[in-house]
C-alpha cells in the first residue's frame, strides 16, 4: 500500500467550481488536503470565507514552497495557461477543469509536465463528474476502441431538453446560466466549441491522437430550427449535440461535433438536462455507457476531488496510447448521412451530395436527407449559413466501401416537381 | 512516468474466459505479458493451443520462479481458494474472476495479500466488463455514497429479458448456458447467490464493509410467476434482479439482492440480456450510471486484460474505505415496499406487514403490496415458500422515520370480501 501525500493546495478561482471545492475540502478530512491560499480576480467581491485566504497575486501561490498542488478553476483560458505552465516550471503539480486551455495546448502541456516530472490531472474538464478520462486512460488501454460517442456539454443538453419540452431557446439558455451549467461565455457552449475541446481531450486518451480543436468538424445548436424539433418529436427522435470519434476500416479515425438524431434504443436518448453520457464501443468489451452530471458546482467538484485524491496516491496519466509505436491519425475521408433543413432551395446545393435519400417540403421549411463526404460538408457554402440546419443521423458515419455496396433509393427530386 | 513490468503469467483454467484471455494476450503485444503455462483439469480435452502449454499440476505454475502473475479463471471456488492463497504465500500476485471464492474469503484474502505484499485484482468478478470495482475504489473514494443499485448477473438478466419477450424460463436458461453467460452451476445465478457474492465485493469497495454473502437478504428469480411478468408488462414495468445497498439516515447500510420492479425512468430499465448496469448515487456527483456487458468470453476477458495492464503499472487496490476511522456497518433495521404474489391466501400471513397498500385477486393468483420490516420478511415462513414470489418496488427501501409520516392508504381487505 502506498502512502498518502499531505497536500497543501493553492486554489485559483472561487466561482461555481472553486467555491465548491473549498466547501468540499472543508468537509472531507480523509483527503489530507488543505487550501492555503485562494487567488481570485476581483478583491472586492463578497466571499463566504475568511478574507485572509484571498489574494489577487499569482506569485503568492506559485512561489510558496509549501504549496505542492495548484488547483486551477478560473474561467479565463489564457490566464489559466500562464498559471499552469508557470506552476509546472516551479515543479508544482496541477489539477484543472479548464478544457479550453487544455485542449488548445495539450501537446505542450504534456511535454512540460513530463520535463518537470509533475502531475497534471483534469477529469473535471470532460463530462463533469463522469470518470471518462481516467477510464479511457486506464481501463481501455489495451482494448481496440471502435468508437466514442457522447453528450459532453451539460449546458447545451440542458437547453435541448428544455426546448424539446416547449421552452424557448433564450429562456433555456438563461436558466442554464442561472443554474451554473453554462460557460461564462455562452458561445463556447452553444456553438459547440466546448464539446470540441472535450473531444480533443478524449482523442488523446482514447486514441493517442493530438489535434487542434479548431480543425475538427463542428456545428453547435444555434441553427437548429423549431421545425427540426417538431420533426424529431414526430419521429420519436431526440436531437442531441454529440461529440463522436470512430475508427474506420482504413485504421484512421473520424471525429466531429454535430447535432444528431438519437433513437429511443440508444443510451444517449435518456441523457437529459445537464446530464452527460458517453458510449464507448470496443472490440472486447463491446458497448459500455457512462452517465452522470456533466456540470454544476458539486458534480464538477466531485471530479476535482477525485483528482486530488488520486494525486495524493501519486497518480498521473501515463498517456499510454501516445507512446505506442502504432500511431492513430485523424481523417476527413468518410461520409455522413445528414438531415438538412432550410428555408429556400437556393440555400443548399444538392450536387454536394453523393446520394439524396429523402425529401420533404412544408410551407416554410424544406428538408433533405442525403449522404455527403465530410470534406464536402465542411467546405460547402451552406455549412456556415445561419439559415441552414444540419443534423447527423444516428450511426451516420459511412465508410467509402459500404457506400458503394449500399443500394440507396435515390429520390428523384425533379419528379417531385421541385426546381432543385 | 512509471515503467511497465514484464509479465510472465501462469493461467489456471482454459474455459470460456481462460481461453478468451489466451487469445487476447496473443493479439496484444502492448501488454508485455506472455502466458508460460496453463493449468487445466481434464488433460484429454482437445484444445486450440499447443499441447506443451498445458499441465494439470498446480505446482508447475506456483513453483515457477519466472511466473510473476497468476491469472485464476477456473470454475471451482474451493480449488481456486487453494490456488490463490498458495500463490500469495509464494509471493505471486493474482488476478481472479471468481466472485464466489472472493466473496466468501475476502477478509482473509485482503490480509494475506497485504502480509505478502502482492497485488490481488478482480475487476472481472463484478459486472464483467464494467470497471465498477476500480471506480468505486478510486473515483468515489471521498464522495459520500448514498446508494448502489445494480443488475450484476448477466445470466439472470438474459433469462428475465427473454421471458419478458415470451420465452419459457427453461429455454432461456439453456440459451444463457449455450452463450457462455451462465455459471457452470446455474443455481449460483438463478437463486441470486452470484449477485449476492458480487454485492459482497461491492460493499467492500463502496463502503468498506466486509460481510458474509450468506448473511445478506436474498431471493433469486426461480419463484417468479408467469403472472408476475404479465402484471409487470401491463403496468409498463420490468422485473429485474437487483443488488442494492443504501446508506440510511441512521448511518448504517441496508443491502439485499431481490427481484425488483423497474420503471421506465430508471437507467436499469434499458439494461437487457447479458448487459449489466450499476447506478451509483453520491452526495457530490449525484447519480452516475455504468453500463456494459456483464458476461461472455470477450467482455470478461476485457476486464481481466485491464487488470493485467494495471498490474503491469504496479496497481493494487488500496481498500481505502476499510482503513477509515469511521466504519460503516450493515443493518436489517429498515422496511421494504414489496409486491407478493401467491396461489392461496393461506400462503402469506398479512400480519407480517406494517401496512397493506394494494390487493388484487384473479382466478389462480393473488397479489398484495405492503410495507414489511426486512427482518420480518427474512424470517417469514413464506419467504422460503416456492409458491410465493416476492418483488421489491423501485425505491422500495423505507426508513422507519418516513414510515411514521407516510400516509399510506390501507386497503381494507375484509371489505373486499376476502377472508384474509
Ligand atoms: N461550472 C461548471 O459546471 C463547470 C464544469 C466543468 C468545468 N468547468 C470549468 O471550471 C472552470 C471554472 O468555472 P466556473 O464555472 O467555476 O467559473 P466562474 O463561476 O465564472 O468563476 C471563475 C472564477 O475565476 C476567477 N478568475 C477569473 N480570472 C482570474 C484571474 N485572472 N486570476 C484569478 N482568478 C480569476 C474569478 O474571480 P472573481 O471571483 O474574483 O471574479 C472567479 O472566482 C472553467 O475552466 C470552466 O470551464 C466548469
Ligand atoms: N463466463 C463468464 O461470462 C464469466 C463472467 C465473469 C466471471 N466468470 C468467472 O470466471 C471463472 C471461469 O469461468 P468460465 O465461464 O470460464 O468457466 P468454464 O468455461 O467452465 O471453464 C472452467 C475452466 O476451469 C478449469 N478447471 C476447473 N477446475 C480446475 C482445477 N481444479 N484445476 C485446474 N483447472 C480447473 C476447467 O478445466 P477443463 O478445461 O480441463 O475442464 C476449465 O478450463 C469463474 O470463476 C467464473 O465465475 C465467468
Amino acid at each position: 500500500m502506498s502512502t498518502h501525500k499531505q497536500l497543501t493546495i493553492g486554489l485559483f478561482g472561487f466561482g461555481v467550481v472553486g467555491e465548491g471545492i473549498y466547501r468540499v475540502l472543508n468537509q472531507t478530512p480523509s483527503l489530507y488536503a488543505s487550501i492555503k491560499k485562494v487567488c481570485i480576480k476581483h478583491p472586492d467581491k463578497k466571499r463566504d470565507a475568511p478574507a485572509a485566504l484571498f489574494t489577487t497575486n499569482y506569485d503568492e501561490l506559485l512561489n510558496d514552497e509549501e504549496i505542492n498542488l495548484i488547483v486551477e478553476l478560473i474561467d479565463d483560458a489564457d490566464e489559466a495557461y500562464k498559471i499552469v505552465t508557470t506552476a509546472f516550471r516551479k515543479g508544482k503539480s496541477v489539477i484543472s477543469a479548464n478544457k479550453k486551455m487544455i485542449a488548445e495546448h495539450l501537446q505542450e502541456l504534456i511535454q512540460l509536465q513530463q520535463e518537470h516530472n509533475v502531475s497534471f490531472l483534469y477529469e473535471a474538464a470532460v463530462c463533469g463528474s463522469i470518470p471518462v478520462v481516467r477510464n479511457l486512460e486506464e481501463y481501455f488501454d489495451n482494448d481496440l476502441l471502435q468508437s466514442i460517442s457522447g453528450i459532453v456539454n451539460g449546458s447545451t443538453n440542458f437547453i435541448l431538453t428544455q426546448v424539446a419540452d416547449g421552452a424557448s431557446y433564450s429562456e433555456a439558455l438563461l436558466e442554464a446560466q442561472q443554474k451554473g451549467f453554462a460557460e461564462s461565455n455562452p458561445s463556447l457552449d452553444v456553438e459547440g466549441f466546448d464539446a470540441t475541446n472535450k473531444l480533443t481531450i478524449l482523442l488523446a486518451h482514447a486514441y493517442g491522437i493530438l489535434t487542434e480543436p479548431a480543425s475538427l468538424l463542428r456545428q453547435g445548436i444555434t441553427r437548429l430550427h423549431a421545425k427540426d424539433a417538431a420533426y424529431a418529436s414526430e419521429k420519436g427522435l431526440k436531437i442531441k449535440l454529440v461529440a463522436q470519434a470512430r475508427k474506420l476500416s482504413s485504421g484512421k479515425v473520424a471525429a466531429f461535433v454535430l447535432p444528431q438524431f438519437v433513437k429511443a434504443d440508444s443510451q444517449l436518448f435518456n441523457v437529459n438536462n445537464e446530464y452527460n453520457g458517453v458510449i464507448i464501443e470496443s472490440k472486447l468489451a463491446d458497448k459500455q455507457f457512462f452517465y452522470g452530471k456533466g456540470a454544476g458546482r458539486y458534480p464538477t467538484s466531485s471530479a476535482v476531488t477525485s483528482d486530488i485524491s488520486a494525486f495524493g496516491y501519486h497518480y498521473q496519466y501515463e498517456y499510454k496510447k501516445l507512446n505506442r509505436k502504432e500511431k492513430n491519425a485523424l481523417t476527413n475521408d468518410f461520409y455522413l448521412d445528414v438531415f438538412v433543413s432550410f428555408a429556400a432551395w437556393t440555400d443548399v446545393n444538392k450536387w454536394d451530395f453523393e446520394e439524396l435519400t429523402e425529401y420533404h417540403s412544408t410551407a416554410d421549411r424544406q428538408y433533405i436527407r442525403g449522404i455527403i463526404h465530410a470534406e464536402k460538408l465542411r467546405d460547402a457554402s451552406w455549412f456556415n449559413d445561419p439559415s441552414v440546419s444540419i443534423i447527423v443521423q444516428q450511426d451516420g458515419v459511412i465508410e467509402k466501401e459500404s457506400l458503394v455496396h449500399k443500394n440507396l433509393k435515390k429520390v428523384s427530386l425533379q419528379l417531385a416537381g421541385v426546381g432543385f
